[in-house]
C-alpha cells in the first residue's frame, strides 16, 4: 500500500491512488496552472517539479493538460511515478510544500482544449427508455444497436467545465397535437448523467486505432452533463439528429482520472448478444463508476456505469473505423448512463417519464424538467485499491432564466 | 473599375475584385504563408505588407488565416483596402513585385484552424431526392424541414485541403435483405458538393446572432465536397444522424472569398412558404454560385447554389439561436447543392438514383458510386463587377483502395 506523508483522511476521494489533473487559476499567477488535488489540498505540478525534473516540468508548464495529453503513455506513466514518489517519500517536503494550496483556494477552468467531441449512446436501459418515450409505436432499441455503438458529433465550442451557469435555451419546438412550431424557451430543460473519455495520443487519418490499442490512446477519464432540451430535440433530430436540444452547453467535471488509478474500478462489461464484429473485440473492461446525481442538493439518481453495454474500447474502435483521426483532446462520452432501476436513470426524461411521473424533492416540490434557478450536480467514485474510493469530484451547473 | 497593373487576363478568376485568402507552403519558409491569389500569381501577404502597415501585417503573419479571421469586419475591410491599393496603383510596384510568385510554385494547405463544423441540409431538390431514396415509404421531406434549416454537426479534425487523397473507409453496412451486418469497405462511396462559410468574430455563449448580422461573424466562402459513404451512413444514421459514413474525411477549396468579393453575387433567395418564424428573419441574400463537378475530367453535374431554401444567415441564427456560442473558426456548410435538372444533382446517389441509373464517362465507363482511383473535382465560380466572374478555385481529391 503506497502512503502519503501528507495529511489525507484515510477516506478521502482525492488519496494517493487517485492523483488526477485538472488546471486551475492559482493566486498570484495570470494564467492557469496545472494542478492534482490530494486530501483537501491542491499541488501545482510545474511549480512542484521545477527543481526535480525539467522534462516533465515541461509536459505541465501550460495552462491546460493539452502538452501532458499529447505526450503519450510513457509520459504519462512516468509523471505519475515521480508523483507517487513526491508524495511518498516525506524528503521531498521541502519541494511539495511550497506547492500546495488549500483546494478552496484554487478555481478549476476547463482543463484541456477539446479538440471534437462524440457523444456515444450505450446504455441499453437508457436507448430503450427513451427509445420507449420517443417512439412509442416501434421497437425501443433501433435494429442497430446491438450491432455498433452509436454515436454523433456534438459541438466541441460549447463544453465547460464544472460550475458554468446553463442559460435556459430558446429555440423552435412543435407539441405533438400543434399544427406548427413556436419560438420560446425549452421548457423541458434536462440532464444526462455520463462518463466522458479523454484522448491523449492522436491517430493517422486513414487508420484505425484497435480496440486492443484504447490506452495508447485514452488518457483518463471525467464526468459529463450533456443539458438536454428534449422539446427542441424531439422536433430537430429527424432525420439527421440531435443538434440544438444538445448544442448550448455540456458541462465537464474539472478532474481528469487517468485510467491508471482505475485498475480496480476495471470489470468484466454486459455479456453482448449478438457477438459484435470483429473490430469490436476485445470489449476491454468496463468501468464500475458509480454516479450520483442530485437536484438542488436531493439526490435523485445513482446510476451505475459499470452496467454500459458497450465499452471505451468499442466505442474508439467504432469511432476510427472508417480511418477517421484522433487529436489530442479529443472527447467521447457514454451517453446516458442508467441502470435497471428507476433510481438509477441517469436523466429526467426517464426519472419522470417524459415528465408524468414527477420527481419529489423534500419540502413538498416536484420536478418533470428542471426549473430556473435549479441546480444539478453529478458526482461518482470508483473503486480503488485496498477498499479505498477512487473520486471524480463534481460536474456543477445551475440554471438560469432564458434571456 | 478597379484595375490591376498587375498582368491579369480579364477572364481570369482570380482578378482585383476578387482577392480570395489561403495559406500556402511558400519555397525557402518553413511555415505556410497567407497568400492572395491573383491571375497566376499569388501573393505573399506578409511580404508585401511588412514594410507598409506592421498592423495588417500583424494578421497575416501567422501560418494560417486565423487571425485576420478573428480581426472582424474593419479589419477585414482594412486588408481588402489596402490590397486593393497595393494592386491598383502601379508606385506600389517595388513593394508587390518581390512578394509575388507563379501560382504553380506554391502549395496550398488547410486555410485556418477549424473550431467546429456543422453540414446543413439547406437544398429543397437534395433532401427531396435522398428522401424519396433513403425513406421510399415517407413524404420525401421531413415535416420540420420547411420550418427549420436542419443541421447537425461534423468532425472538424478530419477536414483536409483540396489535394488530400480520401482512403475508401471500412466500416459496419446491412443491405436491406441481409439478416445481419457485415464489415468491409464501402461500396457506395459518394461526394456531395456544398458550399461552405466561414466564421470570423466569435460569439458569446447565451447570445444568440441575429440573422440581420450574419455579416459582422462570417468571413468568407469556400466549397466544400463531404465525402460519404452511403452504405455505412444507410445503416448507422437513425436515430442519432451521420456518423462515421460522413467523418472520415472532409475536403475544402484552399481559398476563401471573402464576402466584400461577393457583392454582385447576392441573389434574393427561393420564397419561403410557411413563412419562417421570427428568429429566421431577414433571410438575407441566397449566393448565386454556379458549381460544376468534375469526375476524371468529365463534367458531370453544374449544381446551381442560388436555389439553396436557407440562407447562410438562416444557417447562421438558427446554429446559434440556442445561445451556442461561435468561434473563430467555425465552418458551416449549405449541404448537398441539387438543382431541378438531373444534370444538377450535387451527389452521385442522387445523379445515379442509387446506382440504378449508372453516369456514363467518355470511353464508355459508366459509375454508380466512386471507384478506386476516381478523381473528383468540385469547382465554381459566381457573378463579379462588369461581368467578370468571381472563381473559388476547386477542392479534388482521389479515391485511394482501402487499407
Amino acid at each position: 500500500v503506497t502512503t502519503t506523508w501528507l495529511p489525507v483522511p484515510p477516506d478521502s476521494p482525492f488519496g494517493i491512488a487517485n492523483l488526477p489533473y485538472g488546471a486551475v487559476e492559482w493566486p498570484g499567477h495570470q494564467r492557469p496552472r496545472v494542478a492534482v488535488p490530494i486530501g483537501d489540498q491542491v499541488l501545482d505540478l510545474a511549480g512542484a517539479l521545477e527543481r526535480i525534473d525539467g522534462d516533465l516540468a515541461f509536459l505541465v508548464r501550460g495552462p491546460s493538460l493539452d502538452h501532458l495529453l499529447a505526450a503519450g503513455p510513457d509520459g504519462w506513466a512516468a509523471l505519475r511515478a515521480t508523483l507517487v514518489h513526491l508524495l511518498s517519500d516525506d524528503r521531498h517536503r521541502e519541494v511539495v510544500e511550497p506547492a500546495l494550496l488549500p483546494r478552496d483556494r484554487v478555481r478549476p477552468v476547463l482543463p484541456f482544449t477539446v479538440a471534437d467531441y462524440v457523444d456515444f449512446y450505450s446504455s441499453e436501459q437508457h436507448a430503450t427508455n427513451v427509445g420507449r418515450i420517443f417512439r412509442p409505436d416501434s421497437p425501443p432499441l433501433p435494429p442497430n444497436w446491438k450491432h455498433l455503438p452509436i454515436g454523433y458529433h456534438g459541438r466541441a465550442g460549447t463544453i465547460a467545465v464544472s460550475g458554468t451557469d446553463v442559460v435556459r435555451p430558446c429555440g423552435q419546438r412543435k407539441p405533438p397535437d400543434a399544427a406548427t412550431p413556436t419560438y420560446g424557451p425549452s421548457v423541458r430543460l434536462d440532464i444526462e448523467a455520463e462518463v466522458g473519455f479523454v484522448v491523449g495520443t492522436p491517430s493517422v487519418v486513414g487508420s484505425p486505432v484497435a480496440a486492443a490499442d484504447w490506452r495508447q490512446h485514452v488518457f483518463g477519464v471525467l464526468l459529463v452533463n450533456d443539458w438536454s432540451a428534449r422539446d427542441i430535440q424531439a422536433w430537430e433530430y429527424v432525420p439527421l439528429g440531435p443538434f440544438l436540444g444538445k448544442s448550448f452547453l455540456t458541462s465537464v467535471s474539472p478532474w481528469v482520472v487517468p485510467l491508471a488509478a482505475l485498475e480496480d474500478a476495471f470489470v468484466d462489461p454486459p455479456a453482448q448478444d449478438p457477438e459484435p464484429l470483429d473490430y469490436l473485440r476485445p470489449a476491454g473492461p468496463g468501468l464500475a463508476l458509480d454516479l450520483e446525481v442530485r437536484l438542488n442538493g436531493h439526490v435523485v439518481s445513482r446510476p451505475p456505469a459499470a452496467g454500459l453495454y458497450w465499452t471505451a474500447a468499442q466505442q474508439l474502435a467504432h469511432l476510427t473505423v472508417n480511418g477517421a483521426s484522433l487529436r489530442t483532446g479529443d472527447l467521447y462520452a457514454s451517453g446516458t448512463v442508467s441502470g435497471d432501476r428507476r433510481d438509477q436513470r441517469g436523466s429526467l426524461i426517464e426519472l419522470t417519464w417524459n415528465g408524468t411521473e414527477p420527481v419529489e424533492l423534500p419540502g413538498g416540490e416536484t420536478r418533470g424538467f428542471l426549473a430556473d434557478g435549479d441546480t444539478v450536480t453529478i458526482s461518482a467514485t470508483a473503486p480503488g485499491p485496498d477498499g479505498t474510493r477512487i473520486g471524480f469530484g463534481e460536474v456543477t451547473g445551475t440554471v438560469r432564466p432564458a434571456r
